[in-house]
């Protein structure tokens, strides 16, 4: 029951892990409209994860890899071709881990061989997946590229610690590659910086429920689901968006345009009833 | 040949004046597409274009109105809906004026009471649509609304003049009704910076075709045409993207992240080639 | 003791009303560091207000004025310099008023004479200022002109209305009118992005202590006071920041750029603790 | 003849090569303003370079260190304290080199061995330095720190290559420590976006000339030179811009706000000139 949006489009989807995943939405969703696609994430991410069971129902190629491996970004995109039988049109990145976030190290603390690999995994590995590609010459003229972000590329958040820098990174990246991939060859590289998700990355972010009750009672519109940023990378995939390159574009419900919320804020405000009030329930001043 | 994006929505396209005009493009899109739609413009321009034509093509009514007054665009809104029988999915505001511009007053020496017009025509117009609108419950939930705007909002282009600042405070409305439509009503609010187009009302402005120029060898995609622009409405008006909203959204081919690109600083480079030489050609150093 | 930042230099200071006033310490700073100055409000608030004490202390005369009416601004900038001895080198505009937020009146039912009113006040005084001061040539090369704004400007914060949009609006004059008096005379336009702050202007916002108190925990270094404010314009108007114009510069302890504090977070999370206990205090779950 | 306002101050300058350096200004005008400060850059710059001499104009020492080495850091804080006596209060870091841009990689064709040091010198350099200062508890209360950054963070700029990405991280990083720095020891972080500025450094980057015309046309008052940053910075260093943090500071004569000015426009019409004409200087159309 889709719109025939991809109808002949070929895609590489990198990142599923299990059906809480964006990129496992975004492929169900790009095969709905008509695109054929490989599927693509490490050794231990396709053991670990059920892309298995993905790749069965929808009838697409698992290629492990790692994507901060040139060689193995080279493996995909040449056997995609070849498996999708011509070059590719859309390419999704949903792909960012810290290790020191997992290792609890603190962002003054920072362990900086683990912050190579978050800056490794996290945001070079969109810039390595471009240059293969490019060199390769494995993208088709109008084809797009897109990269799942968040807003703490613009924003601190306590706790999202060197993965904001890996964003910020990430973000900067597609538009200095979306500029010279789109004067030679008219692809476009865009980010789309989603709301905070319960993916299995998202779920192991310190304080994560509050901020995403936050975050819904702030954007007017409620956090936005995998379902929905499936729907956006659609639309970005599609020849409707042909001249948008180079954004960082906000799919949060409004989050990131608020500064206070009526919602948020009575919450917020019912934080203080029992602060100032004695034994008897009576409001202390001074 | 669409792909039925707005099968059984009802939209209204303020606008329209001839087939320059990027309204024109997004009706004859959006009817492409599936939606059934009214048609709305001054009685004045309704007169001096040729929109009665693209009435008859599409089977669109066409509704004269002053969009800077409340009751024109109550009487829109309720012609609308009986027209197209049921509450409006979507709505275009392409509008905008500034008589300073007109009666080329420099920004530096303004008419405050065309100021005033300019403000009233081409960004109070978007608060009155939607204040009406929302009033009447005119809008169906998950409806989106869509007014153009021009990246002068956030960067100053000589000549522009006043319509810098109404293009500011419309992209500020878009942000707060947003939010309050949103919160209410889950309508959508967003506006599209477009780049520099040929219309009728883009020729106007001093200096158009040197700027069209400059900002086709910026952007890494060039611009953005008429027609380019109407499919990026028809996504905003789909159910595609129903979390995106108080945003601003390039539709440039990539200008509006560019600092310089080659293409523009080697066009750019050549303004010097005769101004060094001395008349054997020979280049004169200090 | 303060540093002779401003020695020989000549002010107009637009908008104190009272001790708490933002342009009161202004006042107060910029004489402390060697300026003469001139003070206007209305002549309503000069009447309502303490500002005369202030220009006793301070030796400078209070010039009653208008700053909606132009001919009341020719005289304020001929009586200033007049009175001070020769062209001015620095104003702050720091005047914001919305009789729609006096009247209660909601975003989604504003009265628009009202509107006009609002953008009147808080924004469109700030053009004529800067016109007639262009037009008169009151102002010294390098010339530094300050607005204060909110961060409403960029992201909505219920109950701060139509005042979003003006401050919107200001900070494109501010860019619009800083590109023109900046090319031309080589005088600087910038606005100060403050914290919300206690002054009797700030107490009439809806929700404003919840506000602060947010505000506040989110910054990390909190919210900036009117005595920083003041050391801040001071920098602006001073020689040592000649080459910034046309900017909107955040001045608010570091609120702009967070996303979510832990210290914000840990009060927003106590709001909950007592939602989804049970009589006896057992935590509810489903 | 300073102002005073850095009496009592200690200071650390990172990057200081010879007089045309941005930090040679601001070790210059620092202790103008009355602080004491220490040097440091690489051993091998400070051999080329003439850094010696400045030490002794300015009596200061110089610690040469490499910034991308933790225990290098810990060396300049040690002795930085030990020799002016006490905790720093302000640092600046002005580093930042591409090896891909030196060794003429283009952006689609990057070693990333080279990318990483790129992002080690330029970026993750700043990180070490807060980390190190913070374990250390080396800064005092209220402490500020400057790094120099540029408008490529934000928007593309042909030949500035993988630098861009690098600036983009390093205002991230800004950002992030300056959150934890900020509300654990009220120390304030901030970067200032240069003008384009003929530095050594600078001078490297490819079509620099073009571009600093280009830049110096756009911006109303012009570039800002090295002894306008180095004010800039002495400001931020100053206890009157204790609410400023995490901010990116555009000093840039205004280029940043800029769309269009009519200088650059004038210019690059220059460049059709001779291009529309036959041999005899006949326009030629079609």
């Amino acid at each position: 029951m889709g719109n025939n949006l991809l109808s002949g489009k070929r895609g590489i989807i990198f990142g599923a892990l299990n059906d809480m995943s964006i990129a496992w939405k975004v492929a169900e969703r790009a095969v709905e409209e008509g695109a054929i696609i490989t599927l693509s994430n490490t050794a231990l991410a396709v053991r670990m994860g059920t892309v298995a069971e993905l790749g069965k129902n929808l009838n697409a190629e698992i290629i492990p890899a790692d994507a901060t491996k040139v060689e193995d970004l080279e493996m995909v995109f040449a056997q995609s071709q070849d498996i999708l039988g011509g070059k590719i049109d859309f390419v999704l990145h949903s792909i960012g881990m810290s290790p020191n976030v997992r290792k609890k190290r603190a962002y003054d603390d920072l362990d900086y061989n683990l912050l190579q690999s978050t800056l490794d995994i996290s945001a070079i590995s969109f810039h390595k997946m471009m240059q293969v590609a490019k060199k390769m010459d494995a993208i088709n003229e109008w084809g797009s590229i897109v990269a799942l972000s968040y807003v703490a590329a613009q924003r601190t958040l306590f706790g999202y610690n060197d993965m904001a820098d890996a964003k910020a990174m990430l973000e900067s990246i597609a538009r200095s590659f979306g500029y010279i991939y789109g004067r030679e060859k008219n692809v476009r590289v865009n980010t789309i910086s989603q709301s905070p998700t319960l993916t299995t990355a998202g779920s192991g972010i310190k304080g994560f429920d509050g901020l995403m009750d936050f975050a819904d009672r702030m954007a007017p519109l409620g956090n936005a689901t995998a379902d929905e940023c499936a729907n956006y990378c659609i639309v970005m995939f599609s020849d409707l968006t042909r001249k948008v390159t180079m954004q960082n574009l906000y799919h949060d419900g409004g989050f990131a345009s608020m500064g206070m919320s009526l919602k948020a804020m009575n919450q917020y405000n019912k934080s203080f009833e029992n602060e100032f009030k004695d034994e008897n329930g009576h409001i202390i001043y001074g």
